[in-house]
């Protein structure tokens, strides 16, 4: 099979504008490039977020850089096989099965010296399926492929493979280590979206003894009881109500970590006031305005609050830890569409709640 | 010399009414408990705090327990000679020379045994002064002697001695430790006043190579330099103009690590608008405001922020250091002045800024 | 029920010379002890090596301190109820169901200042059945109770309760915790015995992908694949067979973390030569003699080894673990004896291959 | 100025045979290549190694791999400009002014992505002047230059800069943090060689209280105190003597880090004699034999020992600090030699202790 010119593609263009549609297929820029044939993608908020008109600075960066604007490939994850590689690339070659991680990094920079890969100064951190074309297509070129590949093995679910490219790594990394989660840990997760579902995953791989989930959707909340939560809130009755639940549940001592993942003040502020003295609160979710962070109280209390984006520098052992593990990582995939079926998918992504849905897996 | 039956002390009432007067000389009451003999002792901004009224729960609390107010005496900070020991004191005897922690512990409860001290649950943590009577007065009552003294070694200045009750360890731990400096980094320290100064002195034993000291009063910024700041900014002319000239200084990178150590919102927004990606925020001030936390720009930028109160844990490790430091710890110590000159002290220590004060030192 | 005067105690006297007889009940001599009723205890590899004589300096400690050697009450294992408390003790009264540490810790001096508690300075450590009698008896004192005691919740199987005295927290600490196991790591522990197991137990809850448990009993063995190991090996053809089989197991690469559970040269030389470059050793074997180290190949390997008795600073964290784990800590009980059995128990425990025992649990 | 087609460079034939002689001048072979114009280079214990014959794997490894041997350019050390840069070299270009590590590193294979750069699997870590030929030459061809070198900054001392390359970053990461130096802490550094000194002086970065210095050489210790130990012990006497001399310098308690930088037994064995418990022995020093570990007394100490080969990932930090410290880091350059004195320059170096050398530093 020999890559043909164009290929099917979902595109943005601007707010409520993304197209399925033929592109013309990539082809190797630098020498520490690769080109992937996609097996396997998925749908990520944030690409419903540039679909409604959240990152305008996509459009903005590729004339500022370019002097046109001929749209974005979305998307930033999924498995694939390798078809062609750049000159400088020694660990992968064509045919190779991969997973392709959310993260591009040059592996050289200040910054990478840090492993902060997030924040590579080299054309680096997330760029896929925002200032470079991405993954929802036939065929995807990514950078410093030796950083940022890995090998599929073959005894691991290829629908765990695709959420080894963001959604676990991102809420192990950014939830779960930044939030120093430890056996007999009591945490709260709040939001229990995909990336939520991510950090109740991942941790238990350290075993914390209670774990409750928060959020305003029953259905997701007793997708989270079968994923492992202990206990769960349903917090549509208020901040204050999720706050009082919370601390019946732990003996009105707080937790040791709280872990916010959905991105808005109320989430945020559940966080801050259940996260117990000496604990942590680590915040995943991506926001849009300043929260109110009550100093005045939290001063005394010696606590650590950590944020970030992930650097996918434990993708490698969360790949290890997947090919082994107990943990129902597959009940993440609520929905399975074929490539063609691209704008359902979607679809169903964008309504996820009545839908049920968690992740969509699109298979080629 | 046999302890008398009552002894001058500084003592507190309500807002603003402050009585240098004669009170009962403590004796021990529980097992674990010391009585020392002050020989130097120091005020801290938390005294003047209580003297404003800040801090109203010191009469209720006192009210709710004994259901009498009797007024408290003030002062955490000091050394001082044992006059008494507990039948469960094991580590000091009548006649020992110490140094008095901020902070007491049982050692025991599930936060002293997560080395979290400043809340201990067993009515330690920062008591003295405060829920049980201090120590500017001629004898202080120490509860959990054996985990609340340091044996005084001669050959350290007694004035840092003193500042090994408080000011040195808070400094070292909440903003130093928490903050992660290491050698190489970039700091910023918000607020010259004596936490920002053992901020800046104890930032010194791990080698940053930048050391920013930002404050609106130029004596206590020309201090700085002299105790080790790279560079000073005075920040009268806004956050704005700090954050510019703080960033100027780090080739528009920000810092490292910032650490607040005022206790008002500027403060806090220059520290959140000149740390670097992978940052460190370390807030050492006490604050009586909630603070505006841009979320929106910093999720993203894989910050820690940590917040508290004061472990002491540290203090053996500093008091080990301050015996051989070449760090001019001594030059906090501005003004010495006898204990009968204890209401010229405050008077000097509250106007700390017309009268280039910085540390104050009572001798008895 | 009041507390009897004597009671029966398994007691040592010399090298093959134990005892199990009559005994002055104990009473509290410190306002920090208790005197606890012991409900379950328990045998420990220790025991048996006082008993073969390993352990003369207990005799002549005794003398040098008295004068006088009575014999020693043997154990440091075991749940009982209180009976008594010294008037400092805060945490717990007559009638609390408790689990003894085999740690006592005083909590003040410069080593318990640093969590070394396994070497306290004030009489603490390990001094239970060793310095000072121990729980196999029906009373026993415990010093530093508020430091040495645990709640017992009702939620928790009592035989795991007995293994959080000695077994569990050694395995997690000196094993799991100073080896660094992590999520997707792969281990070799040398040794199934009690320890080994301990280590096998709690690594898991840190999400290892490969537990390989090496022993020279084939029985053994099997338990371990019952308690999670992934991969055993028996040793009984000498270290270069065992080697080999491990490096076979982990492709050649070797494993992130060798364990020493034995405590002699073999198992030694077998985690030597198995751990990978940037890998740990950890030893929670007791040794009686030297082994061969060989810098001259592992100098370069950037390894961390370490050693120590348990510190039980995590006993509280692990309590909480087991009142929800699934792992079948309970496995580690294979017998159950009553107290007036005392002397069957330490035969079966003396010949445990033969009789396929690991711990034996005696109730009282 | 042009490359020339040939150069000046100290090149490895076998033992005893070295050969200062013309060589072609290396080029760019892969696309992650830089040739360096050396400006100053040194000499190391290492290459004193080679030269006496105790790395017959270089020859045979080249024959394995080409069939032939041609002899191996020495040195892994030095600073120079960079003459050419490969196609995919993003952060050098030609004119630029360089820090050469000695450590060469791919950073996308399992090692580099932990940061063990020193076992790069894609044929890094220490390969200059071992591997491949080295620095010790007019040019020098340096693979992944991206990773590989630092920009070296004009208000830097050139000679501490070639420190950088080698004995500073070896010292600092193996040593210092490896032994976990902190503030306050006591520490024996055994061997007063340049690495040794390394250790010194980079171990000042973090306060320790006491530094003692341990070797054969007055002079060498006459040195150290120079830059910046406490105290010195000569160890020609014995292992015993020098222990006891350490005992009595930390009252009879140990020090709380070993710093074993000879790699010889007897070093070895002063470490684990004078360790504290709960302390930690760095291995540092190069070693030929086995050593004798005395697991028996040292089982029970809480002992975290440490070996290893320098990942010059603290090389920036490095860099950084000694822009700015006020540490006597030029004082390990001893002697200046011209490049054509190179034979002249290891005659010295290799009677280091008779001629006082230290590092000895060859400028072009």
């Amino acid at each position: 099979m020999t890559k043909p010119a164009t290929m099917k593609a979902m595109t943005y263009y601007g707010a409520d504008d993304i197209r399925f549609e033929e592109r013309p297929t990539p082809a190797i820029i630098d020498p520490t490039d690769a080109v992937i044939r996609m097996t396997k993608t998925t749908i990520c908020g944030t690409d419903l977020g540039i679909w409604k008109g959240k990152n305008p600075e996509i459009e903005a960066t590729a004339r500022a850089k370019t002097g046109e604007w001929t749209g974005r490939i979305l998307g930033h994850e999924g498995v694939g096989v390798v078809e062609e590689v750049g000159s400088a690339v020694k660990n992968f070659k064509k045919g190779d099965k991969v997973i392709i991680s959310c993260v591009s990094r040059c592996g050289s920079c200040e910054n990478c010296q840090k492993q902060l890969y997030a924040h590579c100064r080299a054309d680096g951190g997330w760029i896929m399926g925002y200032m470079i074309d991405g993954t929802q297509a036939e065929y995807v070129r990514t950078p410093f492929a030796d950083n940022s590949l890995y090998h599929l093995p073959d005894n691991l679910n290829t629908d765990v493979a695709v959420f080894l490219s963001d959604a676990l790594p991102t809420g192990h990394e950014i939830g779960v280590q930044y939030g120093d989660v430890k056996p007999g840990d009591s945490i709260v997760i709040v939001g229990a979206g995909p990336v939520g579902m991510g950090v109740l995953l991942t941790a238990q791989m350290y075993s914390p003894a209670t774990i409750i989930m928060v959020d305003m959707d029953d259905n997701r909340l007793a997708m989270a009881k079968e994923m492992g939560a202990t206990h769960t809130v349903n917090s549509s009755s208020g901040v204050a109500d999720a706050v009082e639940a919370i601390r019946a549940i732990t003996d009105g001592r707080g937790v040791d970590c709280a872990i916010e993942a959905v991105g808005i003040p109320d989430a945020w502020d559940i966080c801050q006031k259940t996260v117990k003295e000496g604990g942590n609160i680590a915040n995943v979710g991506v926001h849009g305005t300043s929260v109110n962070f009550e100093l005045e109280k939290l001063w005394i209390k010696n606590l650590k609050i950590t944020t970030g984006l992930v650097n996918a520098n434990t993708t490698g052992m969360l790949l290890k830890t997947c090919e082994c593990s107990k943990l129902p990582m597959d009940k993440l995939a609520t929905h399975h569409f074929k490539f063609d079926e691209m704008e359902k998918a979607y679809d169903v992504f964008k309504h996820a709640s009545e839908n049920k849905a968690m992740k969509v897996i699109i298979e080629y």
